[in-house]
């Protein structure tokens, strides 16, 4: 039923996979379940932390969310995990009760093995909706998987949770609290905000640093507002999208109890900047993405204001095609703009595209020159700034343009 | 700046302009000011009410509404009308102070061929947004437009509003009030919700019926929710969007005080289906549109849910490329739902295409076979079918696939 999906590496895709850290008190492995048609592809993911580590998630507002991350919600508010266990190939959504008897099946398996309960593992898929999850595959191969855990197989880790994506996704910083050195890695997956066959974003960001997981919930819904939350490829919301945080606690700096303390400020950056650098690369691997799109927005009534009116014009088919066409199309701009429903002054409305003016106060500008701003809506990396006039609201948000590649790869998924 | 749009006809456009009637009181005359690039195309459009009509009015609900909506919501209050005056080739929005002078200099124009005060003039605007409106060609041909004035050119009035458009949109039909006949004749363009360099969705539906404006407004109110408001080509909204109902008062049906009179009922009923058959014809434009997509939803909350949960779906890249290729891909259909962020009991959704269920209380039917929805999908007319099993509440929305066609058009519009 299903075409193999295209192979071709995205343009925008970064040069190469990164260098990336391991993290101490957390071991990885890959396998083949069998779930993916091929069979040479990874699909299974196994994350085992030696110690109980604190955990956080932000899941699929979907009203129809998936049996995994109900799961995962359930089970978030003990706040401990001891194992997380990922499968690409099905993405076990609208699957009734079978769908969650594979989520407890699964857990129970890597449970038996990691010697906990299986309340402590979390659970996701991603792949076709609506088919059962052979999870009696992922079963038979757990032991072998289990046994071949490892510091830092990150590259791998990424593959295996890939579906439509065309590069694997990772991120690795080093940085500190209380001046103790603390490491964040972190992998994604997700080939547009969603494709609800193949797809779903994913990701799942490691560290070892000692936070209760109150703490790094709050940490985490900041970091996604500005980066997984920022980001839009067609508009579509998946099932299934799951961003974690866990904390194996290894490091050695002194102990945390609130968001506000002012040791936690270097790694709060460290992990915004993680998760901007990841929900980068998921738009960078869009569906049919041809051009990187950044839409800053300044000028609004409040931040929230200002990444409505950046995600309006970064959902607008009509302004993504116009970006596709290399033209910078300031009066749909505008549209998206007044669309969004938020406040603005309309006679000081300025809009700028690769810092060159294209609107001010509202009106082209006098003796308007199209070439610089032509020359660089033909590159790759496309930069709009809009300034809506009315406060002091701002907010950035990040898309990719609407090409034939996205009607192709959408159109002929399935025949 | 601009190519040429492209001039074949959409593929599910009616096979003929109707024949449409007279409605006694109005006369129509077109002209050719010479805005749009090519000298030949018709792009002025005059209505003269032999005596004061009756007027209501629906409009954009952007916040960069163009300088005619500005003009005719600010006139709207006093609820008379002696003369409607659209141009095609420029939408007069976004050019500031001399916008708004534009407007009243052809308010003007027309008031002092007509003997009425330009208040009582309505304005409209449909082209290229950002570059100012060669008003003084309009004024110049105006008193041989006037000259031209008679009972129903409707064909060339809605030719001479197209922008984008492929084909022009009309529809009539007689019903009565209170025993007499009364006719109701309307005109309509837009080829896409918007594209805002040459479109906008324009409709005019004139009667004969003699009703007070606050009668009218709410009439035209319910008709547009139902119509208008219930399609989405592309989930954008143009700055300039206007629907209008304009009544001469000329039928010889009794006084009709409210709109609850029960003499409306087969006014109101023909009212809602004109209406509905012009938003139809719009849709047939879509941009692209190879299908025809109507998506009904029943057992939502309310209407209003309901309608949100059909636009959701209606508005999706990812349903709308997935019917583009024949794909009865229930599952993004599912994605969509979740979306709406309206309530639905997932274990109780049930999901038709054509008629042929795809999936039953949340999952696909035991020995689904896709033959007979295939076969369904292969053709020009989509029917989905989505019940969310929460209430009583349901709505009819309409859309259009998502093709090639719409990124050739919209990537490739300016150069």
């Amino acid at each position: 039923m299903s075409k193999a999906p295209k192979t071709v590496v995205s343009p925008l895709a970064p040069a190469r996979f990164p260098d990336m850290l391991p993290v101490s008190g957390l071991r990885l492995a890959t396998g083949h379940a069998g779930i993916k048609a091929s069979s040479t592809k990874l699909d299974l993911m196994l994350a085992v932390f030696d110690r109980p580590a604190s955990v956080a998630g932000v899941f699929t507002k979907s009203s129809t969310a998936g049996a995994p991350v109900r799961w995962c919600r359930k089970h978030l508010s003990k706040g401990k995990a001891r194992a997380l266990i990922v499968n690409s190939g099905n993405a076990n959504v609208y699957t009734g009760k079978a769908g969650d008897n594979a989520v407890v099946t699964a857990a129970k398996g890597v449970a038996g093995l990691v010697g906990c309960r299986a309340g402590d593992v979390y659970v996701a898929s991603t792949g076709v909706i609506g088919e059962n999850l052979p999870v009696e595959k992922v079963v038979k191969v757990l032991p072998r998987v289990y046994k071949s855990l490892k510091a830092a197989p990150w590259h791998d880790a990424a593959v295996a949770i890939m579906t439509t994506d065309t590069f694997p996704k990772g991120a690795s910083v080093t940085t500190e609290i209380g001046g103790k050195p603390v490491t964040i890695s972190g992998i994604a997956k997700g080939s547009g905000m969603i494709a609800p066959d193949m797809a779903t974003m994913l990701a799942y960001v490691f560290t070892d640093a000692k936070l209760p997981a109150g703490v790094l919930q709050s940490l985490l819904k900041v970091a996604a507002d500005a980066s997984f939350n920022s980001i839009t490829v067609d508009s579509d919301t998946s099932t299934s999208d799951t961003l974690q945080l866990f904390a194996t606690g290894q490091a050695k700096h002194p102990a945390i109890a609130k968001v506000g303390d002012p040791a936690l400020r270097k790694f709060r950056q460290a992990l915004d900047a993680l998760c901007l650098d990841l929900a980068h690369q998921v738009i960078r691997d869009g569906e049919g993405a041809q051009k990187f799109i950044e839409i800053a927005v300044s000028g609004a009534k409040s931040t929230r204001a200002a990444r409505t009116i950046g995600l309006s014009i970064a959902n607008s088919p009509l302004v993504k095609t116009a970006i596709a066409g290399g033209d910078a199309n300031w009066g749909r701009i505008v549209m998206a703009v007044g669309k969004s429903g938020q406040d603005i002054a309309e006679t000081s409305l300025n809009i700028s595209v690769g810092g060159h003016p294209v609107a001010i106060n509202g009106a082209p500008p006098a003796g308007y020159d199209e070439t610089p701003v032509a020359k660089h809506m033909a590159g790759q990396n496309v930069a709009i700034h809009v300034d809506v006039g009315v406060g002091r609201g701002k907010a950035t948000v990040w898309t990719c343009d609407l090409t034939h590649g996205y009607i192709d790869i959408n159109a002929d998924y399935r025949s």
